[in-house]
């Protein structure tokens, strides 16, 4: 590995988490997490990564040089003001989807506590392997995070010293994956509330090929992980708000993601089961 | 051709209905269309296109068997009550990108006046060979438009007996299409003002293969064409509301392409114009 070993604290390891800690453990640094309130299932994944478990918050602030905070887009404020309030003043990298309005204000909260902020965009599933995932940083102290994961699975690049481009990138990038997956759903939801979803499919045959594929795909890989989608939809909503676009995609993306939300986890959900909760959940008005 | 030699009127012959009156009149049916009050643009079009002028739109109706309305969506009700007012009692066969409850007034408005009606819906582009383009139309008289087309360019599929299919086909169809350019158009947009686009490129390079090709056709492709997109936005979105879906994707795709009209018919337009003409008139609050 390139440069010192540090000791890098992560709130919460998730998936995406426990594949940042283990990175930064394969290259020869310390990551730690903390159990207290946690989950049992957030406790089986840290402890089949073999991450270190400083038990308390308080802890992992003391005995962490960098955190890492990487947790449902609406409680990114809060995470970073727990870690301001016990007095973290080492380096925050705050990997959230998040719109850089969010952003700043997590940078806000961090920097009057003196400590350093890094803003972070995770692009691509929880990294096992090269090639697959990318952490975009920026910052000023953005090169010293990036340096943390030389050698390592994930790819870390620089954006620049800007705090917020990290951010903003993500949010175009997710906007378009998980917005147009939510559009399709839509589209097809309605040609079978219609009853042309077979002609749609006839026509999509001859016209847009791939569609039918891609409709079917994003329904079983989107629809289990539906649940944590809400929030990142109102933060994308959010970043094209304050960049003088329209915001009524992600209002819209948002209902389709929070009437998939009782699909959480289902393993080998198909398209009819997806479309049908769509079409049952928003017709019942519960979103 | 295949049955009786019939005489059709279309209102009014854009590059679409030119279309489909050139398809008519190549398997021996008259076609025919009213030149008062239409722009100069329409006339030689139509000029162009051998098409019959009767003058007047109360002659075309005294001299047709099936009038075809294709024109702007939010014109469609207008359109088809100027028809019935003129005891027009033949077929009327509205071609037009609207919702099934805008369907339903149209066909109202036909049958009160003793007409039949005959929903249809067109996908792919005005038809100058064969395999490009079909004319989905539902409806009782559905089968015997269809008939009309045999042996033309136009590939007339029936949808079945009831009004409303047809429309409610193009409205989940071009949800995606022209929904989907929009979408990436906003983030685009999203990633440029945030200054971020050459990063979302070199992404896309990685993990969305095609992405960017797909941006700048759309950008070249429907920027010139927003102008008249914008009635059909609001239709998907009125469509998508009627079947308890949500609305708001399509008053966002409504935005942008209501942003991007002063583009039309703009030649050669590359990605750059349309972002930034997107960005500027979306924070100049014109739309």
């Amino acid at each position: 590995m390139n440069g010192s070993v540090i000791k890098a604290g992560v709130i919460h390891p998730g998936q995406m988490g426990v594949a940042i800690a283990a990175a930064l453990a394969s290259v020869g640094h310390t990551a730690s997490w903390a159990s207290q309130g946690r989950s049992d299932e957030t406790v089986n994944r840290a402890e089949q990564s073999n991450l270190v478990d400083l038990l308390t918050l308080e802890a992992l602030c003391n005995d962490s040089d960098f955190i890492f905070s990487i947790c449902p887009p609406d409680q990114a404020p809060s995470v970073a003001q727990q870690v301001a309030d016990l007095g973290f003043n080492g380096t925050f990298v705050d990997c959230n989807a998040v719109a850089p309005a969010t952003t700043d204000l997590v940078s806000n909260i961090v920097t009057q506590q003196s400590g350093t902020f890094v803003d972070g965009g995770i692009i691509g599933p929880p990294a096992v392997k090269s090639g697959t995932t990318r952490l975009y940083l920026s910052g000023k102290s953005a090169t010293a995070v990036a340096e943390l994961f030389i050698d390592s699975v994930v790819d870390a690049r620089v954006l620049g010293s800007s705090s917020g481009a990290a951010s903003a990138l993500k949010m175009a990038y997710a906007g378009w994956t998980k917005g147009s997956a939510a559009l399709l759903m839509t589209q097809f939801a309605l040609a079978q509330q219609q009853k042309v979803e077979s002609a749609l499919l006839e026509e999509w045959e001859l016209s847009q090929p791939g569609l039918t594929t891609r409709l079917d795909s994003g329904c079983s890989s989107m629809a289990p992980k539906a649940w944590r989608f809400t929030g990142e939809m109102h933060e994308i909503a959010k970043a094209l708000e304050d960049a003088g676009l329209s915001r009524y995609w992600f209002d819209g993306a948002a209902d389709v993601y929070e009437c998939l939300s009782d699909l959480k986890n289902k393993p080998d959900i198909q398209r009819k089961e997806v479309i049908d909760a769509l079409l049952k959940t928003m017709n019942d008005g519960s979103a």
